[in-house]
């Protein structure tokens, strides 16, 4: 499949407006906090949302909204999470929906809701609402940029993508945008994820692709192996570009997902590599794993080791503690038939042999690991799957941006 | 019951005998680094391991060993864990075993053995096999002190303690030492713990005992999240005590239980306490659970919380992240019937209640926190149960220890 990356983000696709602004929730009059995404016509929508026992109201919110499978907004603030605020933060979350539809002239229920940012603390809902008229007008093509600003809290740096793939003799967009685990004030980090489309597609199958999607992408990513109670991916789909309608599963379906993989891949990489503190992008990959799921396990038991994310952050070629990190994940495997290399854009070396030292060249290991994105690899020669998920190394800013507030 | 502290740690119980040297593992010849400890009659004996699918040589040899639930003496090292070797590894634990039951005149069965350190590089054994005929002549009444200094790696303090009970009107005497969480060149931490008792009890139920009371002290506690693959924890009972041997769970052996318990938990707390780059211990105690597994799991995740760790590090009270991880812990519970305090010497605060904000002084949370041992105390209000778990903050020094190896 032809996928071309195309400038716009979230605007990018035909129909769908933007816009960011600063209403007062952050300290910093600097900085953006509240961005708002809008289709000019109805869309079929979806969301994929927190596993955590502990939601933020807003997910409660958009849940609800979304349980026609319809939306045509989507306001979202950083600053306050609104979140452990009880029913008052239940009831400012669905005065968010109704000022904006309100200001949109749409139903409520066609508005979805997100928050990220301190959480415990009472949300400021006047000056949010006070801002949604000038927020709804300021609504452009252009207001990617502006909305993607808005939604970051700690990440250094914004993330969009847009990019277009041809279905059915019509050129089908789809934009995003996401941000990471940053914190505003000292508490709580986040992920948020928005996707645009105008491709032509029944809502049951719009959530099917974003459920499958989300699963081995933004499911495979891992900061700090803390799940956030606000996590939130959420697609809208307004059938613009015109293709004939995606209601079964056919080879149009098929290109959709994979360009939605593509998609959600790119900006779960871009958390990771934007994890506080991060000098570097890890990925791990299990090869030769007996199922799907025991790669994951054993993929995710290594991204999330501290061991591992500190010896990748000190250059250090040790294997050993991948080893310990895969026989603690709970999955069976022969550990006297694992192979682990070390590989980035400087090369490749095997450290360890069917589950033991090999006289590698330590020079060569550590140009290697000098790079900024280091890909673990482990051969496990058991059976026929394979794994990624993706996290990041472990710094002294990751202290420094967590615990650095009273010292 | 009445539990009397004194001194003497490993050989404090009758007929036990210890020492340690430096044979040369370590690079640092200020150090010791290995140790002997030797009971003058034969002992009912008995083992916990760790649970990593990749395990240590030692951890083989020993388990082989503890067949027939009987001891006399444990030869182990630091510096290296013997791990990660293949057959070779294998072939030295064992002669590790042949060379000190030679030297002790005992049989090699009746010999247990435990490694820590890196992982990954051949052991020298023939350095350890030249020094222990001299470490076996050094055996003595007052090498309590030698032999746990030999077991440490970057631990920053020794770990001994001794007690004393009265069984069926005898004095009975545990002893015992321990290792926790440090590093021996850029790679492994093991955690090692040795029980010593003169108690007179039937093997069956020295290991009923052993295992009981591991699952209440070193397995609830957590440093990183990181499980070795030489964990270790070893009893021998010589029944010099003379007390009427307990061979049924009578009140004799729960008084056994109760002190065992008592040991076993304060020398895990200090294994705690002393984590790499570790400023502070933390307890996470959850009441009101429906079960003891839920409340465990629960807590667990709280003490593993990077954000909780740091948060704390930085004397934060940042209750939210405490509930964002009760959150992911995957059990049950009703968020919004939380209630959340820190306490330390200076005081107790209560922070959440109903899983929402309440409004406390900042000033009398900071100084509560600035202490060196914090509770975190989170009422459930759902059920009976109750679990504790010990851990300690994530410092700079964390990742100094772990991660600073080529900056």
């Amino acid at each position: 499949m032809n996928i071309k990356t195309i400038l716009g983000g979230i605007t990018a696709p035909k129909g769908f407006l933007a816009s960011g602004i600063y209403c007062g929730l952050k300290k910093n009059k600097e900085m953006k906090d509240l961005a708002l995404i809008y289709s000019e016509t109805p869309c079929s929508a979806s969301g994929v949302f927190t596993s955590n026992m502990v939601k933020g109201a807003p997910i409660y919110i958009s849940k609800e909204h979304l349980s026609n499978k319809k939306a045509q907004a989507v306001i979202i603030n950083s600053g306050n999470a609104n979140t452990c605020n009880g029913d008052d933060g239940l009831g400012k979350a669905k005065r968010m929906t109704i000022s904006t539809a309100k200001a949109l002239n749409i139903a409520t229920e066609d508005v979805l809701v997100a928050s990220t940012g301190v959480i415990g603390v009472p949300l400021n809902i006047d000056i949010i609402e006070s801002h949604i008229p000038a927020l709804a007008k300021g609504l452009s093509k252009e207001g990617s940029s502006n909305a993607s600003s808005a939604i970051m809290t700690t990440d250094t740096f914004k993330k969009e993508l847009a990019i277009e793939i041809t279905i059915a003799g019509k050129t089908v967009t789809l934009g995003s945008m996401s941000k990471g685990s940053g914190m505003i004030e000292p508490n709580m980090c986040t992920m948020l994820a928005f996707v645009t489309t105008d491709i032509n597609i029944s809502s049951e199958l719009l959530e099917e692709a974003l459920t499958k999607t989300a699963k081995v992408s933004y499911n495979r990513v891992s900061v700090d192996g803390d799940t956030s109670t606000n996590d939130t991916l959420l697609i809208l789909a307004n059938g613009l570009a015109e293709n004939p309608i995606i209601d079964t599963k056919n080879d149009d379906y098929y290109t959709f997902v994979e360009a939605l993989e593509y998609l959600n891949v790119y900006l779960a990489k871009k958390i990771a590599q934007d994890g506080e503190g991060a000098t570097k992008l890890i990925e791990c990959k299990i090869l030769g794993a007996t199922s799907e799921e025991n790669a994951l396990l054993l993929s995710k038991s290594v991204i999330n080791s501290p061991l591992v994310k500190t010896a990748i952050f000190g250059c250090d070629a040790n294997w050993g503690r991948i080893l310990c990190a895969l026989g603690y994940a709970k999955v069976d495997f022969n550990p006297e038939k694992v192979n682990v290399y070390f590989e980035s854009h400087a090369g490749s070396i095997l450290v360890c042999e069917n589950g033991s030292s090999v006289n590698f060249n330590e020079d060569i290991a550590l140009t290697i690991l000098k790079e900024k994105e280091i890909l673990i690899k482990v051969e496990l020669s058991m059976g026929d799957y394979e794994v990624s998920t993706w996290g990041c190394d472990l710094s002294y800013d990751y202290v420094k941006i967590n615990g650095d507030y009273r010292s």
